[in-house]
């Protein structure tokens, strides 16, 4: 295990008998890349879709390699979601890896190699392959358990009323992440499909078994991000209930207000007339029985709301 | 039949013509299950997946065995879902099954081979297999069944007008819910499909009816999840007019007391201006002309609001 | 034709020559359909599935006969809607047909062969099947009709303006029954494409033409269905823009009258006022100046919402 | 060309060696019809879907002849949309059509052939069908044009501000009108796929190349259909939103009012009681003074409302 | 290269060896391009598919050519979106292009060519065609990057408080776009599949991956598309949540203004009444009483809707 400066220092890994794992780092050395691609003879396509960033995950077939293309995701330090393409070259002794910056995901793989533990060191490129690939998924994992979080978030916040603006905006991020994290993920199910049924001469039947192992814990992750899915659009229905709910309240505070009051009122306009002759006004206990009579009303309004559970 | 404290106990079974099930309880003695996998020349990955219990219900075939996860779906005493794995591996003469806890849903089963009643103990181990899964799966309708209930309960509540925030909360659970055990049950059936289909010489032809018998079921079961889906879905929108309907209503409370009452203390408000000359003032009979007016408008307006149907 | 007491009567007729129709109602004398089943020589399983009423429609075949499930629908007295179960098997001579409750379905059918009139006496017991199960397929256009006549119901009442809570109840209703309708139908589309694609030496070639068009008419069937429901999913969101425009038109109200009759009443209050000093007070023509300038704001009031459409 | 009296003058014509087209309106002279199909040889199921027209587009394969029934569409005089089922028997060298009534669809081939233009006159049976089904699937698109010119007129409705019941209604009766084109057109796919696809005897190899014409257009005419109704089922919400801005509107109308009057309504009733010692009400300027309180008070009121931008 | 004046004089290259692109601008000229497909041996069909310009994306394959129709998007100076059809007729050694009208699209590609820079001058027609459908697919990423860009302008509109009825119109126009982008891009996908599976003679194996590679394309774009699609759609949503939380925000204000003023008013009318005995009115302090009354009552009433949290 080397850090090489050169990319030319590689080459004469290429017809030793074990297997080498080169791994790029950073695809902005576009020569050094090409310089490696004509050493490898891989065509012109695949150097130009590991230095294009924005592939779909994908699997081409070629004759002497497989080139399989995927998305690393992970959290950024922003609580934003990154997706990193990460592309391999398979070939019958070698695997070429392509990061778009030094990550750590495969710290894990280089420290089994290096301690010569598990089945790593034994095997072949294409069991490597399925380290690399299963080390990736694996990280899914993680970014799904941070999206299921974040809704948990929502609805507890949702429940507990708190219904400003930001929840809307905040919803409508959520969705844009899990938009992204399928559109990472999904094609991926198809590529690792392949790779598992088609008879390609570079993958073992052995190593066949690990492969669908990889392929299971896809089509989990999948089902988990359409569940989330859905929990999330229907996050945005109950939002709406809630809100609604909310001008209920707001709406029965004011109706109950101003169906006690404003009667009130009016009786009290009404001997707050001029006339010269309201005969009310010159009784003695007028101003009594009054207070009595709005008691009163005050009272059975307060039942009527009450009885239609208003309050 | 014997309970056994010891894996290594059940290792003389292994090659008696009789067809044995060994049940595992607990999925945390990983070492013990290590040593039955070893003893049944079990693949790596199986063993895995026999102790990460947050599998996906899948099968996968192996030369001498089939291994098969499911779930198996419960509502605690807190009315909680739960779904636990069970994991089985069926060879030529024996099934082994792994549960996450001591459960009761196999009782029936043991019931059945103490009492040497039916067919079970004639029969081989895929017969065993099938009896086994075939009581995982009658499991499921208690559980959809509760489901059922549940729906049914909400609609009798929110026809009834209990319109609180509870509600909506409890609605999205339930979403929760159904989507878990959709989660649990759907992949089961692909799984038994699997075993169907295929040619497995573990699977005698006269057992495949069977299977056909469970996979029936499963559609069952799905499509009434399908349907219990729809009608939650459809629980949301019921609620939202219902909340819609509550609003019209407090809506037009207020309206007929605020139209009915302020042109009246409008008119009231006149005659309780102090202008010098104010011709009806004066007038002895004013104040009983505009009791008169007020009742007419009071009673006008009622009209109007019962043609209105708002009454 | 006979109406018979005991099973065992029946058995003389399977060795005939001739196709017999053997019609069983009711489905709780297991023991008796046991010994049929016994007689007929039938899978276990199959007897389980005609006396459990919840299977769903579906069609197993067995070396010497075809069993076919599948779910008389119509509507009881009370309106609702009843899903019964009817099973065939098919032999060789022979149907079998087993209902839950004596049903005039088959009358049409029974008339038919008294009379001997059409092509059913000179045919075979395929045929006979073919005859039976469009007996039932035709009731489904009636049940569909039904509810289309429903939704058309609601849909007059919706624009009429009757939006209380009933309508949204009625059409969760409606709602379910859909869904039941379509459970029942649905699975049976597929049943009949197996008769009709598989290549049963019990179904002849010529009866084959037959079937497709029973097929035809399921496929007829299950696209007005889903006609329906979709019509009945956007009536939901109609009756939700009518409730809202209930709301509007009584907030229109409300708003009309508090804003023409608030302005007015703080004039009237102004001049309640029992300042010393306030100049209008003593002017002779105050009162019907004051009078000329609330009728103007009065009709500038009304244009103004005459002109934004409320009036 | 003649026009026939008589369904038996135009047997003759059976053993021709030129193509006969007959083309027969009215579907209720059965009796006729059925003359005609002993004639022809057609299996009593022909007949029986000739005549009843509420067959969904299918084709169906005999020995001697291809069955195909489809749907001509158009607008009525009423605007209402019309589905009218044509029924073509193509021979080997006849093509029997059914039309409902006598429609115009026809008359442009009518013409083609009477000029002996184009290459109608000179082919086969095949071509001559392809021409007829070729009228039916063009006059689909001035139907669809029509369904076009009414979601953007209602589009320009709810855009300038009507929001009536009315509109909830048409919108209602357009997605049943869509439905009911999806429902004529959706199933002439699979049709005219079988007849491309399949290895019909009947149909010429050069033929094939002109109705894979008219499985294009078909295709079209279906990928418009699906847009309009997305488009019409987005219409519905931006319904619902025009409605909650209006009801918005009223609303701010209405607390503007409010929250300017009634504050100051309260200060005009504190000046309007009758204490006996009221400091102010002796004070010469108070009045004057008061004023001067409200208009300040009105004003910053209105610059409130114009800062949250409700003016 | 030249320009021709007439289409005649391009008849010579037709048996040349090199590759001749030839490239119409225009399709009113129909007696012109009749004139070439003559003399290129066209099908009628082909040359009146090229004339009609409401094609959608296919694929006709003939014995010597492949005739290949597409949807040429950009969005033009009003910011409106055209879409302009593309013919292609590529045969052995020539590649007919029809545009709708003169674009600047394939300028690269004529650049390339002059500069005989690239692959594109040595080889042979199929790899023409692919650069030139190339060019037009890579033109499709500009499309979805300016409705990515509207999508997120109309968010932070929304999201800023923007809820005027012209929110709702450009989302409905939106929504339209996207599916005029899609109406244009989806059927591409299985024309370009078609060219890669299929095995014409006319595309050789090397040029395969190159048409795999604008496949890879094509379904990105299409994948972001339906993310789009989904988005705006959500944003419909939350637009409509907006508008609730809106006029939630109205209704409070009205609310808090009514129900402080209200009672207030009411206790100031209670003592504008004129009874001769009210035993409050003669008592000295009672003025300044009931002032510290009524800011007691305020303030409460304030803390009250603190404490309901809607200040």
């Amino acid at each position: 295990e080397k850090e090489l400066r050169d990319v030319e220092e590689s080459f004469g890994f290429k017809f030793s008998d074990t297997v080498t794992w080169l791994n790029i780092n950073g695809l902005n050395h576009v020569a050094e890349i090409e310089k490696l691609g004509k050493h490898y003879e891989l065509h012109p396509l695949v150097i130009e879709d590991i230095v294009n960033i924005s592939q779909r995950p994908k699997i081409d077939e070629y004759e002497n390699y497989l080139f399989v293309v995927l998305k690393m995701l992970y959290y950024d330090t922003d609580e934003k979601i990154v997706s990193e393409q990460v592309s391999f070259v398979l070939g019958n002794n070698y695997v070429l890896s392509f990061q778009e910056s030094e990550g750590d995901v495969f710290d894990a793989v280089r420290d089994r190699i290096r301690q010569g533990k598990g089945r790593v060191r034994d095997m072949e490129s294409d069991y490597l392959l399925y380290v690399l690939i299963d080390a990736i998924v694996d990280h899914y994992y993680s970014v799904i358990d941070t999206l299921s979080d974040k809704i948990e978030n929502f609805e507890t916040a949702i429940f507990s009323g708190h219904v400003d603006d930001d929840i809307s905006q905040n919803i409508q991020n959520l969705k844009r992440e899990i938009l992204r994290v399928r559109k990472a993920i999904f094609p991926l199910r198809e590529v690792i499909n392949r790779i598992e049924k088609n008879d390609n001469k570079l993958i073992q039947p052995s190593t066949l078994t690990f492969y669908r192992d990889v392929y299971d814990h896809l089509i989990q992750v999948s089902e988990n991000i359409d569940i989330y899915r859905e929990m999330i659009w229907s996050l945005m229905d109950m939002y709406m209930t809630t809100i609604s709910n909310k001008m209920n309240e707001v709406m029965k505070v004011l109706t109950i207000m101003a169906s006690i009051f404003i009667p009130l009122t009016f009786i009290a306009g009404i001997y707050g007339m001029n006339f010269e002759y309201i005969p009310e006004l010159q009784y003695r206990y007028s101003y009594f029985i009054l207070w009595g009579v709005m008691v009163v009303l005050f009272i059975s309004m307060l039942f009527y709301f009450k009885r239609k559970k208003w309050l």
